[in-house]
């Protein structure tokens, strides 16, 4: 499949080496920094472009590109045949309006962060299309990279992104306020490797509710007083307040 | 060694097991519901009690039992010799005033979850002692079940329960709310069990810090607002805005 990808960051990146690698003609990619557009077009030996007037002709358009400049873009746009297809989990498929015949969505629900591989097989893509027709071939097209592709109306994919936000986003977030915890203690990050990945490998087998442990489960209140006094900051303070409540009303009213 | 183990919950379990499969004697267990502590004696092929009089002789006296109830055990402990050690992590080593020549902590830095099998050989334990000669004694006894056996002090163990509690207990719970939400979008949580997995294997080779992504991190402020539309429940949204808040601040100012 001729393929254009517009965008040069963490999900173009991804994406374009993954098509390449499954036999797909990734034939340019656009961005409006020509440096970034040559850096990625190079790692994949094509070319490239930082003006929409100079896309080619393709079979399908992926915009992996900020959800902000998505309008503007498809605005800018240049009305081309081929599946035109945005990579973002928050934005419906209307944004697209009615400027091209095939359009959808192509959501890859992962993290990409550029010095980390990923394996797409592990990676679920849930597409989108503007009919059914336009629906099954972008479900057969995220087939050629993952056994896990998948249908999702924009709705669900607005809730699932938030739901990855929570799981992914957050969670990491936390993980940075411990480093920063231990940091202060003088003991290193790594101590909490074991303990974070078998966190994340107990929901595989158990739900997440099972798998709740912790003083605010166990509606400790004395741990939780010692921790609030350990806490240097007010904000944390309030998150990990906040957090234990609502864990302790949800195991032990 | 001759181990005696107080407690038939979650750690009490995990560690007689993993005491007696290498090589420790587990002579008896101690829990002052006959039941319980019956159940986990079998387990174990080994004897029980529910009074602390009749506890036998041991080298090692294990106080795997809920903090809350720590002080009361230690004060109607009878002056026994060997070395009493607990296994909390938010609990000062002076929780057993004077009361025995021998005393400390030896604590597991993991969650246990009593379906779930644990390898011992991924756990840090961190090890205190009344003095350096029950430290080194009880750094050599965590040797034997880990690789990864190490000294606190009680201020660091606190700090590092702390984080613990971030990273591992509230990261849970966001997977908890994760799944809630798929459910109401009719979509399995199975959904996000690689994206949850490629979070912690990240961190275990980037920073926390160099991993974060997501709507926060790019100070994203339409596809925040789209997902507090999203949330349904204001105490999320509250958790939601202020968990943004911080990211946003920590990578955009």
């Amino acid at each position: 499949m001729k393929t254009v990808i517009l965008g040069a960051g963490n999900v173009a990146t991804h994406l374009a080496e993954t098509f390449q690698a499954n036999g797909h003609e990734i034939v340019q990619i656009y961005n409006r920094t020509p440096q970034s557009a040559m850096a990625l077009a190079q790692r994949l030996n094509t070319d490239y472009c930082h003006s929409l007037s100079q896309l080619k002709k393709a079979d399908l358009y992926i915009y992996a590109i900020s959800d902000n400049a998505l309008e503007s873009v498809i605005h800018e746009m240049p009305v081309i045949s081929g599946i035109h297809v945005h990579t973002a989990g928050s934005v419906d498929i209307n944004v697209f309006g009615n400027k091209f015949g095939q359009f959808g969505v192509f959501y890859p629900l992962q993290t990409f962060s550029k010095d980390k591989k990923v394996n797409f097989e592990e990676i679920p893509v849930f597409v989108e299309g503007n009919n059914e027709n336009v629906a099954k071939m972008l479900f057969e097209i995220a087939g050629t990279i993952t056994p896990k592709a998948g249908l999702a109306t924009s709705e669900q994919r607005l809730k699932l992104h938030v739901a990855a936000v929570f799981a992914c986003n957050f969670s990491n977030y936390l993980y940075t306020v411990a480093a920063d915890m231990l940091k202060s203690a003088g003991m290193s990050f790594d101590i909490l490797h074991p303990l974070i990945l078998e966190t994340a490998e107990k929901i595989q087998t158990l739900s997440p509710a099972e798998a709740q442990t912790g003083p605010a489960r166990r509606n400790d209140t004395t741990t939780m007083q010692k921790h609030l006094d350990t806490i240097a900051s007010p904000q944390l303070q309030k998150i990990y307040s906040e957090i234990s409540r609502l864990i302790s009303e949800r195991y032990n009213d």
